[in-house]
């Protein structure tokens, strides 16, 4: 017997007219369960699931484009995909795209996390809307190209809610776009006590991080030394998220601290260690600037190389012992252990291969874009940087081309060879920007470090910072959240609730 | 040697002015830490803090008011105090207040965690700005009224930061606000798999649970039984807070998880559980409308005990499973161990006694306010419910009357004998509202449950509701961002990124 109908029988609302719910197209009662409850009496049942899957598409449905990731590169090439010429079907152990640049600024309150991420769904609303087209929360753990065919396992936090499982989906092309992954130079504690900030949970992270040493270093029975060491925050990596970083926390250090932590505001300090020059992609000019900016709000600038790192100190090359109650560590990233691992061509330095089309040479339908891809070394081309701007171009450029070749009737598996996929990709580089703090920011217009060009530093590169990056915001939504933000953290300073 | 001058040492930036950081009032380098960096090569010596902590306040100082507890009774009466007459610490395990009767809505993503939770030092600025007014994280563990003393321990996440340890809080005056912890009737199960939702963190932990089993539901393999038991929500107890719950769940589910989750909207259920009738404290007319509106909407009402709680089903005293995916529990609420431990005077049921001026009758300068204190016998009243308007009404009422003892000299300890405390606390009850969703909601303004008076019901009710809480927001910035939430979900619908 159904245990709905026992609790039909159970309910008191009997003078109630029989519910009608509106939303379903069958009978409440009859549908919500099958008969056969022994099937929730173990938890054993729900743990076999393997070999489930997605089969190869058929002639009367639409070809399907498998995407691996949400990063920029995923996130842009699904929302140019044309939903009427190709089911979409995304992996990924994150249902949002995280809005990168703007990630530093929520570690310290200047904006809300949501603001900064976008889900998928928003982004081409087909994923939720068609029959054939899904978002998987599940990690790809293989590929086989052979069969067309991607091994997933889900993401599911333990068996509070169910036990991870395997499954399959075949795809007609596959776009591999998995990014990569923070680099540690082998270097000893870094993964067991830094925090990276690459996820909205890392900045969620270092906040709570943040916030608790502020209080704590409040309390009574802490000693000097602790004090210091609690509220030293040490940054490793001067590229622009370090800088970023540094410079959100010295605002954040600047106009908050001191107002709503008076009692520990002369203890809190911001290093910044970088091996070589901070924000060498820069031009040296902005460079000087940036450097004298950040000096000037208290980081503290350093030049060396980490040897260890424990918990509550890092030993630099010579020794140097630093106590630090918080380290974020931006290095720069480097391919995954799974890019690695899969069978494909790589490029030098071990991203996926890729020719000037994106397309993994001689495998079929496999194309790879963003930071997991590098030209093969036969394209005679550098490796791309490993840039937003990159990832976002190479995925509207394949969005057009898998479009193009799904009008011409090349979507299916194997069916592309004899189509016109015309001009290869060509990446231009627009400039670079970056914030360093106190209503400051740098843009870099030069096409290549090589080359001449406009170079801006100071108030009017932050309102051009602030206004770029909320126009290439994705959603309206968040465009507007990002703008209520920063007009709320002008006038009421950040918040400060640790939840 | 220090590490810092070597750091100093090591720095590349020898071209740059010396640093002269504009917010220390010692040269950075000297004073940033000891020369003893001993002292930071083991966690040992983080650990063995006990019995630094406040002494009893000095003639030339303030006399100190501590309160424990940041929920609607000790926000409330921190906000009352005077600053100009007492030094506050207060002692919380959380630096913020939560807007209870919104919490509900932060789950399904209507409003956002961060426009429920004030920060302490936004309510009274005081705390961070007054040399001797301190915010502590720390829980209190016991309370020695003859010596005047609070024993308190940190709150520090495992040893990532620091080992917890223990301190000492002086008192003038002693509140006790501590609120009180959600009653499980001793079934077991409910505290490893029921959420709760009195904290912004179990708010979070149900909508990333809800999110998670919408994704997982949608993945290839997962069978039909565990489909329905994934997306089952289960509500216990159908008080306001069960209720309000469950109308948001139905609005979402209307609204956002038709279009997003298209897949699966056929499997979404809610079953709120209750052992007599729902919101018994209402109108039999608002009642029977609640009744019809939460039935029309979708939502399942049952009249149940619960007999015991499984990882993936919770049993009914007659024997029934009812499988879950997520399983709230609002059944109320009693006293926690630790108010139960205390060696103080104790009203029937357990709380804190109190007399008609809110104090602890026979301890010197001990008050007690909110959901953790009730009338000893001898006062002849009955124990007041535990509301958040009780509790904010005695936290204004105590403010005050510590304001006006405080200016008749009577701050510090042991010196209150003869002044005159002017007249008791009377609890006049203002009317109850919740809302039950679909834009709809109840307002019972009668005094008391046996009483006539206005009732009203519907979309007024439901804009009564929404006004009534954006004015009772406490500060100017929350109210801006609940309203913009508001406008937000209605124009963009609900945010479902899972961060």
């Amino acid at each position: 017997m159904s245990w709905f109908r026992n609790l039909s029988k159970l309910s008191s609302l009997k003078k109630l007219p029989n519910i009608t719910s509106s939303r379903n197209t069958h009978p409440f009662p009859l549908t919500l369960l099958s008969p056969h409850h022994h099937h929730f009496t173990t938890t054993a049942s729900s743990i076999n699931h393997v070999g489930g899957g997605l089969e190869p598409t058929k002639p009367h449905e639409k070809p399907r484009v498998v995407v691996l990731g949400t990063g920029w590169a995923g996130c842009r090439l699904m929302k140019g995909l044309d939903p009427e010429i190709y089911d979409i079907v995304c992996v990924s152990p994150r249902n949002h795209m995280v809005f990168t640049p703007l990630l530093a600024s929520t570690c310290v309150g200047t904006l809300e996390f949501r603001s900064v991420a976008e889900p998928v769904s928003r982004i081409q609303p087909a994923i939720s809307r068609e029959p054939g087209s899904y978002f998987f929360l599940a990690n790809c753990i293989g590929v086989d190209t052979h069969n067309h065919v991607v091994q997933c396992e889900t993401v599911t936090e333990g068996t509070q809610t169910l036990d991870p499982w395997k499954f399959t989906v075949s795809y007609d092309k596959l776009v591999i776009a998995l990014g990569a992954q923070p680099t540690t130079f082998g270097i000893h504690g870094v993964h067991e006590h830094a925090i990276f900030l690459r996820e909205v949970y890392h900045a969620q992270e270092i906040r709570r991080k943040l916030l608790l040493n502020l209080m704590l270093s409040d309390v009574p029975g802490i000693s000097e030394e602790e004090k210091q060491r609690l509220l030293h925050c040490v940054v490793v990596g001067g590229g622009p998220t370090g800088v970023e970083f540094s410079g959100e926390l010295s605002d954040f250090i600047m106009r908050d601290v001191r107002q709503r932590y008076s009692h520990v505001k002369d203890y809190i300090h911001v290093t910044l260690i970088e091996a070589n020059e901070i924000l060498s992609s820069f031009d040296d000019r902005l460079r000087r600037y940036a450097t004298k900016q950040l000096t000037k709000s208290g980081v503290r600038l350093v030049r060396g190389i980490v040897k260890d790192v424990g918990d509550e100190k890092i030993i630099l090359n010579d020794g140097t012992e630093v106590p630090y109650g918080l380290l974020v560590w931006s290095t720069g990233v480097g391919p995954s252990p799974l890019i690695r691992s899969l069978d494909l061509p790589k490029s030098p330095g071990g991203r996926i291969g890729i020719d000037e089309w994106l397309r993994v040479p001689s495998i079929e339908d496999v194309f790879a874009i963003g930071d997991c891809s590098g030209y093969v070394e036969s394209t005679g081309k550098p490796i791309l940087p490993a840039l937003a701007q990159v990832a976002e171009r190479q995925g509207k450029y394949l969005a057009n081309l898998l479009n193009k070749i799904g009008k011409a009737n090349g979507g299916r598996a194997n069916s592309v060879s004899d189509i016109d996929i015309g001009d290869p990709f060509v990446y231009k580089h627009l400039g670079s920007m970056a914030t360093i703090g106190s209503y400051k920011a740098l843009v870099d217009l030069r096409h290549s470090k090589e080359e001449k060009g406009l170079s801006l530093a100071g108030f009017i590169s932050w309102f051009i910072w602030r206004s770029a990056y909320l126009t290439r915001v994705i959603s309206w939504r968040n465009r507007f959240y990002v703008a209520i933000n920063w007009a709320t953290t002008l006038v009421f300073g950040r918040d400060i609730s640790r939840i």
